[in-house]
């Protein structure tokens, strides 16, 4: 990758120093930051076509607007590399997404520049009327208000009610929608049609002459009209009454071209001054700068890395992923039962179903960046009969707890969720992790949640889902690779509640029983296997099911006094471990030979998926430790033959 | 209440005796209706003003569709009377909200004709989307799908998404907006704004000259143009082609008149064959038919039961609620400290808001029914050092969870969230509980949640939250009246993580300590007054925290071998309880002697909430025949004086 020789951008340690370029040289800036970017993705992975496409954008923003001040808020935040680097974070950038690097994540630790950790979509708007009220109660109502929100985040339903309240708001608000005609794949619902069909009013200068007919023509338009005399040239030229979002009480302008930087600096000082809700919807090329990025926005969406060579992209090799194994899982499943249909909120990519599509195009549906939406579209389908499979990420199906509980459990739907990037997710951090979807889910009667622990798990699990119509089923699997040698190829079917036992202990009395959910059976066994013949008496069991668990295994090794470790990547407060210890205190038995291991109660931040294992005692290693902790603490008492009383347990403890 | 003697109502046991009615008879009709409907609710309570708005429109969408075939979705649902009425369960009405009696809001329980059991707002547009989808895939496209939607609902983020998802259909499917200018309370937000001014087109049946012109303008008019084509005179007459949900993808006609039922039929015929998304919107009046209920829609949303005596209303006395307790100690709050401010997402009548804002107009803040934005503004305001107190149900804060996560506790902002209805709520039944807040939040790093057990714990409460600075806060209290007689009238401060000791027991060495949560502290002290001498060796806490817990006094109490009960409105599974079996395990202590008590995990119909709590045994009769089989079960080793092991708590289960 060449680097420019300008030099402009390492002099930029602050928009102080931004502000004082010509605006002729933030071109060349724009050109250093975007191969400055392009050159570190490529070596790291990262987010990279989002980036591109905001490139003068963000510049712009910063050189009229002074963010220490003023409050700028980023929607998803996967587009803030350029904003980072200006604002003094260039030293981060070759430690990107990595642990004490910089963030792939707007982040309030690394600079106050940044006002939200976000990962998740559709914020800006709401926490930015938040900020601007409380501003204005404060007494310091000058200080700017700025969301910048792309088109696909702006479709999402706290988007659409933080804009509905945004259009109540009687001083500054500045909304910039960044208008890729990019989701993060091609984008889905009838929003996404209509902007695709604003077309660009490259010459916002001229006055569009009926602007002031139309406004009085419209419901609000007199009060618009009022708005309009107040405006400066630039933004009653690109005026827009007709735009869907000034029914929502907005003022809008555009579309502009959101790569024109004296366009943009022009409109965005006039921006400034007004103050009323004003949006401004900028169109921009998703991946701009490099052939390869604009051809295929999709793929160079968050690659990893790769290498350019003579034009063509050469990808690093891996493994095969959980999202592949689930997607070709899938598809077998689709081609066996006619009722099966998929669901995404537009991620195709990441959730493996652009693996299913081409087979069954009619069968598969994206509802753009929906996911209550699309919960709420899978119970009605289940109402009907038919078998929705919504894939969807462990931390974005948070955003559909209510619609799980109103229209999916408490009418018994056999709504199939598929997990995917259950548990730590690596380099994009505490945003992203999936560390709480059993504490969400467990509450509610009837669901059923299990995790498979290989491809050939992942594919009994999804046979035991469609074929269970009681109510709705929950199965998790980790962003990682599927273990390359399974343990069986050959898994027995899923039985409700049943575990799975994959390593007997060498006598009829286990030293130790350990119960691994999901992939922490994989975890568990290479610790075992690394303890040898320590180990030989310690039985492994997947536990399939962490709703229900299985009650009868658990009460059998109490009665028998066999010690129980559980170990999940969920919470382990409120996780599986946390029902073995509910279901055992309510059948009156004893828990003090039951230990939990789980993720911990604190948050953990961007790093390799294997380091944050690592880093909270998950991975083989940690647990390798805790079982030879277990096994002294175990051997003692019985060695001695004492009767476990409380101060016996007092003086383990 | 004088009722109509033509005996139309009683004659129709389903749809198909309505359909043998003339047009003329309808309006007949809905004036029994209307009657019928009134007498019960000043009887036994229930929703008024919403049925009262929407007797037309129903009508009219039964006379025209057969629903036995085609779907009927409510949003919210608490405007259903009318299509209950007509369904066949006359019988049920005079047990309104009541066990075994007719529920408030639709469930499919009841009647197939009841699609979904909901109580949330806006989820109708969404779950129809997938039912068309369903029944297309299913090769029965040709049963129509109608969403019943109100003014407030649709600016609800799911409807938003639904909308946008729903412009995309390529089939039949109707959107009915029931448009009465009134959320619950008086709505805000830009939308309704928008609606207001959206005046009723009377003569929908003279084509409005200029709309072929105006749909050539718009970005998509060249499709609407096509579909203009194809509508039948009505739609065509009634169209609006600058609607706001236009630019969703629908085809939008009205305003009409939502009380002419032959208007309404006309529109509702040519709109079952029309071949794409459409949307009516229809003005009605919130409360018609009744001076009283027009004139304070209000107050005549869900009344308690009331008399009309010669044009005044009177109500039957009640206690005081914790609601209007929560809105005096919030004025009281704000009064103390300006930086406080109040936030509702259109309750202000539910969560005791009203009883603020008169007091502090400019620092009570209404989202309208948009609880995610209310939250992430919640969080905005945080962020400027604003102290916003969120005031909502229990139940809806689930629509909240994901920002909660992401905006609140990542931040680690101190935003305070006051949950009314926590626990069971009586007649609204299974969609109202708030069964699940302590599982929800809990596992988030740096939460607390609080409970106060009765009015002078409820100030102390609020007063904990307002220092409390530290992170997010949040208090729950019940849909039920403050105990009359407080224990103490002067409280301890709360401070963080501690319980308080309410009812020392006679010994140095107690035989049960019990640990209630929030208002249950009343219920366990009434059971151990009716056990008198033989409950007076026992210790009572209000637990005051569910996080942290005392860790300090659980400890004390299993190292002292005292037996604790921990008592609970939440689900036991993962609630207050569970945090307590955890913590002593992960210090290896024991919780054989440990016993929880709270929601069990099945759904709880309508009921009265003191019918619901004894169904359950959370009221102070379950928990005396708790406390009395724990002391037999206690004692009886005790007495034995046998060591504890596996066998001999085997033996007790």
């Amino acid at each position: 990758m060449k680097v420019v020789a300008n030099g402009l951008l390492e002099k930029i340690s602050g928009p102080a120093d931004l502000k004082k370029l010509s605006i002729e040289q933030l071109s060349d800036l724009a050109q250093e930051l975007r191969e400055a970017i392009c050159k570190q993705v490529s070596t790291s992975g990262g987010h990279l076509a989002p980036n591109l496409g905001v490139v003068e954008l963000t510049i712009a923003l910063h050189y009229v607007f002074d963010f220490a001040h003023d409050r700028l808020l980023f929607d998803v935040g996967h587009q803030c590399y350029t904003h980072k680097l200006l604002t003094g974070r260039q030293p981060l950038l070759s430690k990107l997404r990595q642990k004490n690097g910089m963030a792939g994540f707007p982040e309030p630790r690394e600079s106050h520049y940044d006002l939200f950790s976000v990962g998740h979509a559709g914020t800006s708007v709401a926490t930015g009327v938040g900020m601007a009220r409380a501003d204005s109660l404060m007494g310091q109502g000058d200080r700017c208000v700025v969301s910048l929100v792309g088109d696909s985040s702006i479709v999402n339903g706290v988007s659409l009610e933080g804009l509905n309240n945004a259009g109540t708001l009687n001083r500054q608000f500045l909304v910039v929608l960044n208008d890729n005609g990019m989701s993060i794949a091609k984008p889905e619902g009838a929003v996404s049609k209509y902007l695709d069909q604003v077309r660009v009013n490259k010459a916002f200068g001229d006055l569009k002459k009926n602007t002031k007919r139309l406004l009085s023509e419209i419901p609000m338009g007199n009060q618009l009209e009022r708005l309009y005399e107040r405006a400066g040239g630039a933004i009653r030229g690109a005026l827009h009454p007709h735009h869907l979002f000034s029914e929502f009480g907005l003022v809008c302008v555009g579309p502009m071209d959101g790569h024109d930087l004296p366009a943009l600096i022009q409109m965005f000082e006039q921006a400034k001054n007004f103050d009323r809700p004003l949006l401004i919807h900028c169109k921009t090329i998703k991946g701009k700068g490099f052939d390869f990025s604009t051809k295929d926005p999709t793929t160079f969406h968050s690659p990893s890395p790769f290498e350019v060579e003579r034009g063509k992209v050469e990808w690093k090799k891996k493994g095969r992923s959980f999202t592949a194994a689930f997607g070709d899982a899938l598809t077998s499943t689709m081609q066996k039962d006619e009722r099966v249909v998929a669901v995404t909120a537009a991620m195709p990519d990441g959730t493996g179903l652009s693996k299913v599509s081409p087979h069954f195009p009619k069968r598969v549906f994206d509802t753009g960046l929906c996911e209550s939406h699309a919960m709420d579209m899978c119970a009605g389908m289940a109402k009907v009969g038919i078998k929705p499979f919504f894939a969807v990420y462990s931390t974005f199906v948070q955003r559909a707890l209510d619609q799980v509980f109103q229209e999916v459990a408490l009418q018994s739907l056999p709504v199939r969720v598929c997990l995917d990037r259950a548990g730590y997710v690596g380099s994009d951090g505490a945003v992203h992790h999936g560390f709480m979807d059993l504490n969400l889910f467990k509450p509610f009667p009837g669901i059923v949640m299990l995790a498979p622990s290989d491809e050939p798990n992942l594919i009994a699990a999804l046979e035991f889902m469609r074929m269970y119509d009681s109510g709705a089923s929950f199965m998790r699997y980790p962003r990682d690779e599927v273990p390359s040698h399974p343990i069986s190829e050959d898994v027995p079917p899923f039985q409700l509640g049943k575990a799975h036992l994959v390593r007997r202990a060498s006598s009829e009395k286990p030293d130790l029983a350990i119960l691994a959910y999901g992939t922490e059976v994989y975890e568990a066994l290479k610790a075992l296997q690394n303890m040898g013949s320590e180990a030989s008496n310690v039985a492994l069991y997947d536990a399939r099911f962490a709703k229900p668990i299985d009650v009868d295994l658990v009460t059998r090794l109490v009665r028998s006094e066999t010690p129980i470790l559980t170990i999940e990547e969920n919470m382990v407060s409120g996780g599986f471990g946390s029902s073995v210890l509910e279901a055992l205190n309510s059948r009156n038995l004893p828990t003090n030979s039951v230990h939990l291991m789980g993720m911990p109660e604190r948050w953990v931040y961007q790093n390799s998926r294997a380091g944050q294992l690592a880093e909270v005692g998950l991975d083989a290693a940690g647990i390798e430790q805790k079982v030879r902790s277990l096994m002294v603490q175990i051997q003692r008492p019985r060695r001695k033959q004492v009767k476990r009383d409380f101060r016996v347990i007092e003086a383990q403890s």
